[in-house]
């Protein structure tokens, strides 16, 4: 049973609380039973597993599974998940895992991607990769300069998502744009105002919905090389929706569209 | 210039920290410059303004438009307000007004009701409040057994939408339901599945989409007294969207339907 200054939860802790540690190592950190359910489900080779000392059979039974998979299984005392976590009410497992993020060229050019630029609230990140993959988007798309998709929090709030829809991460904005043009696909930028009200926009081609930082919005060089303007309206007295708001409005309207097809195969994390 | 415990500050937190306290004084606190702005332009009477003596002159001036409404203004020295409030990067100012909500009689029974029924989480909360007014709807009602509306979170979320859209809060769920009824409008139970298809249903008449909690959704109760089910799809490997999310996507069909006709005049506080 290990506390806290043991070394797998240091590893862990440093995997937690270190951006350019995750990316040394390529691991992040999930949490929770059904996260860690979902990792073994997609065939992810689960690394590590800590456990609370306290946790229920079914979780030892699913801890077990992961251990017939290859992953090192690790009892804890109580209270170190929160301590790693930092949460008041932490889950009663952890896992580390690879990190799951594909390439530009992996994704489905045929589909709509969601690519953030600057996005810095971890949150609305995590929200934007549960908005698309609840929705049935190809792909979601978090330029430099967006905070960090394997930020705990991001994961927190993508909900599982991170492990159905395929996601690209650290891409320069306007590369990423450039290319999805040559691949076809109708970019359309998110903008607080003056751009066509979303719902009178076909969404149902090859589209790119471009979405930018919360405050500053999006830089011109993206912009410019945007092939229209979206806006969501809203009532006059409102303050703008934040931008994973309006990325679920616009999924959700795209999906509407779509006729709800969701699609039935995705890019799946090491099928490339 | 004031400490963190000098009287007015102590007052300030305990309006922040401790709900009873909120709801026998019957006054909340907002922060920031644009949360102050909002209920100075909506005549709502501020009645004490917190300002961290590093103010910029705009908001100096905007503390003396308070001042000269009759808002006591006090000084403090840095970091009071980060203490207070329990934030990191605190607003310069916070303030304290009166509170907002309107009884069930004063919303506008033609138009899009958004009913929380036990909705825990004052993110989600707010971002309810913030999504129905950036929409348009014509009110939020919050059940007993949901966070406090006036929750400092809760507040921070809706973005000032609280100052825009008539607000109930406190009702007895069943009640309402039953009220919602008899004035004619046509409750919609959300539900995560088997609902029918919210595009699908028309929501140009007078509606109320009932949302339940993050975890246990609708109790049966509500479920008996609404008038159909609705149901948000999602692709085949999601987790269910968030209750703030799914009412998001709902007011804005509600309002895509409605053809962007925001309405020109809103109850407000003190209108009654």
């Amino acid at each position: 049973v290990l506390g806290f200054r043991s070394e797998p939860v240091q590893h862990l802790r440093r995997l937690t609380t270190n951006r350019r540690f995750r990316w040394t190592e390529r691991r992040f950190v999930i949490e929770g039973p059904n996260r860690l359910e979902e990792a073994l489900r997609s065939g992810l080779p689960v690394e590590g597993v800590y456990i609370e000392t306290t946790a229920s059979a079914d979780l030892l039974a699913l801890a077990d599974r992961a251990k017939a998979g290859g992953a090192a299984v690790f009892e804890l005392q109580t209270g170190v998940l929160a301590r790693v976590c930092e949460v008041a009410t932490p889950q009663p497992v952890a896992a580390v895992v690879p990190m799951v993020d594909v390439g530009v060229g992996d994704i489905d050019f045929t589909s709509l991607a969601v690519v953030a630029v600057g996005v810095q609230d971890p949150g609305n990140a995590g929200t934007i990769v549960r908005s698309a993959g609840a929705s049935g988007a190809g792909a979601v798309i978090f330029c430099e300069g967006s905070v960090d998709l394997y930020n705990p929090k991001t994961v927190r709030s993508s909900a599982g998502a991170l492990f159905h829809i395929p996601a690209v991460t650290g891409v320069n904005a306007e590369e990423v744009l450039d290319e999805l043009g040559r691949k076809g696909l109708r970019r359309l930028a998110t903008v607080p105002r003056q751009g066509d009200i979303y719902s009178d926009v076909d969404l149902t081609g090859a589209t790119a919905l471009v979405m930018g930082a919360e405050a500053a919005g999006l830089p011109d060089a993206a912009l410019a090389r945007c092939d229209g303007r979206i806006t969501v309206p809203m009532a006059a007295d409102s303050e703008s929706l934040n931008v994973a708001m309006a990325a679920t409005v616009l999924c959700y309207e795209a999906a509407r569209q779509r006729g709800w097809a969701f699609p039935n195969s995705r890019i799946r994390p090491g099928s490339t």
